[in-house]
């Protein structure tokens, strides 16, 4: 068991669950993050520990019930409480609806929502006897606006919403502070870039700051949650300065 | 095959579902009509018909792919080309997040959200063909507003606005006509009146037109669906003269 | 006195005024328009009278609190009960921030918020005496979005739609129907062909519906009217099929 | 002239203004602050000055042009460049619509918007020119829901969100970062607790943390002028952990 306070990241990449991770570890957390492939966690675990953090990382299923349930059960018995949880799964894809399979609609639905949902809820089971604790969801321009092509990702978007906004009024009078995050722009990712290549811009001669840096991201999760209860948010949007919308 | 333009309704239960039945055979529809337990269908087919109008009910579990596409092939083939698919399923649950379980979770999902898709895309398949159709789907207060106690219905219900969006942002400039409609408010039925009674209150007694008539509801598609095309509504809110909100 | 009801039209100017002007009378109301130059009113009320209707229009300056309060009054003791009261007035002007000036942003307001809250108010002091009436608002794709370079005029839209929401709320439970319009679309006017033109293309090309027809809008406040009152709409959008939005 | 940046405060009372005051005076920046009687200002800056804070008040009457455009020439030329300039100025107010005065409904919004126009407008003017700075909006629960009996005060709020709304996409891309606040509960207040007493309550004995502590709100608008420019918020809410939304 370690004594720091236990962040707990589900989904945690490349990108924006790494830097979350970083701004934790480098707050004083430990942080325990989730993926498909656990053993990709190594440099970033040997990273946050070579600027003297700690970090582990674990193979993690999200969308999978048992999965969820035990590792939640094995982190509060075997690491430590969990004081916050972010649940950072992504699944962007773009589809026409006629070619929208029930595989896509559904693997889609289970990234955003499902897999929310069953982490959202061990870790309000555990939170809510304690009378203490975070949980933040990350969401997207989808989340708010369904548009031409992306039936499926805003579906899945906004049914994440819809649970985040449903357990923040049901957990909050029980001191559990939920809150959604509208990441409306593009992350500045190799997947990204090769969106503004496709559109026929160099990425590499973009204006400073025109793509999202994820470590703004993890400060804004670092900064709700240490909002004093008085005065939490429930929903915020964050974008570049240059960003069309 | 008929002659007369057919009106599909999934998920036609005995009040919404019924008077939307009701509305367009009465406006010279044939109305094929899709639930669970199609022989429940009788007493309304033998209605509509003896007030003169034609309609016809299946059994259809619209949560199953197989069975969704077979049903839409099969009314395409043999009755008549659909020009307004109404999808109408409901799925209003209410259980505090910890007592969600993942099965009441994902059947909410599957009946909202997953079912709307299925019959969404193959109501798109055959009318994008024709440039030609409506396709509307129910909401619900929790589509747009994620209350305590409703993680699962808010969930589900947000992630079909999300495809309705989707799906009429895509599919308008191809001349089919996708819309939402936000009931908020108690319809007059059984369930209802059942929680009036809970809350103490006697249903027979409250002041009139308090509750909402299904029948009002179905004219609010009609009218949607007689749009013209310079000036679709995608969206809309109905609800009695006296509720709060 | 008439004894046909009183649709009373604020702001009835050449397009969506006078469409709604001919679909009441057409409907068999008696049509009362103000506009500031109520002389202009005289071909729209020969070709309503010619059609076999019945109008008449009055110079009145909606901006003005006597003027309106006069106006009332006088068309409730010697014209007849008004029974819907539409307020269309518009102000869509385009400004950078720092070139808008006080005079137009005040202006602006009083065209589209302060005058939409005299008329709503004298409708309501009539209205709420014989519990019972419509008052609809035209509202714009600026009322639920503030574009760069839209300042005054999002600002005067949102006001007016904050308006709308809060006499909704407040004038339905005594069996007053407040509904808002958000017409998302650019409607077929000189004004909106001659924004065509100047953004290359020629209105006269256009794909059919692809402006909006103001008696599409007309036809959506005769239904809203209509609408029984155990399922009013407080709000509902409109827009060609065509439109990217 | 000082060194330090300024923080300029438009409506700057005894609770949030005075809270962000010293925040931003705790933080290095020399605050000024405008309010109708300016004398009322002295005992807030001698406290800051005693905590080793500088700041300094103005009379200004935030709804006159001729003043605002002074004071802001007076401060830039005088004092120093305005990093950040928040608007603050209140107006909440309770009427029936029927007993809403034309005066109270035009004052209301001079209070809400008009005077947010013009502090933002003439803030823009130096920080457009300078490519840098924040300018920032106190808005309120009624900024985006129009509640029964509050026409005046809602219209007021909405208009400065459309406005803020338009002057975050207009000047977003010029550097300028413009944010809007949603205070979505009672700020602990003599007013709100006045208003807990008429409702029956004893605020002395309200559970901790039930109302707003206004430095929780200065630490959020110190948070937002601290973001990096790629990752900018445009809006948030912010509540007490049990307040019912």
């Amino acid at each position: 068991m370690t004594a720091k306070p236990i962040c707990l990241i589900i989904g945690a990449g490349d990108y924006i669950g790494a830097a979350i991770a970083r701004r934790f570890a480098k707050g004083g957390f430990h942080v325990v993050m989730g993926r498909r492939r656990g053993e990709m966690f190594a440099p970033l675990v040997a990273e946050i520990e070579a600027a003297g953090g700690s970090a582990q990382g674990f193979s993690w299923d999200a969308r999978k019930e048992e999965t969820t349930t035990e590792m939640f059960a094995h982190v509060e018995a075997e690491i430590g409480p969990i004081e916050i949880c972010i649940f950072n799964v992504g699944g962007n894809v773009r589809f026409p609806i006629l070619d929208t399979t029930e595989r896509v609609f559904r693997k889609v639905w289970e990234m955003c929502a499902y897999a929310a949902f069953l982490s959202g809820r061990e870790a309000a089971k555990y939170m809510v006897e304690r009378q203490k604790g975070s949980i933040f969801f990350t969401g997207a321009t989808a989340s708010v606006r369904g548009s031409a092509g992306y039936a499926a990702f805003a579906s899945g978007k906004f049914a994440l919403r819809g649970l985040a906004q449903s357990m923040a009024r049901e957990l909050g009078p029980k001191n559990i502070h939920v809150a959604h995050l509208v990441i409306d722009a593009g992350v500045d990712t190799a997947f990204v870039r090769d969106r503004v290549r496709q559109s026929g811009k160099d990425p590499d001669t973009l204006p400073p700051d025109t793509l999202m840096n994820p470590d703004s991201i993890a400060e804004a999760y670092w900064t709700l949650h240490h909002q004093t209860r008085d005065g939490w948010t429930h929903e915020m949007d964050i974008r570049p300065f240059a960003e069309t919308w």
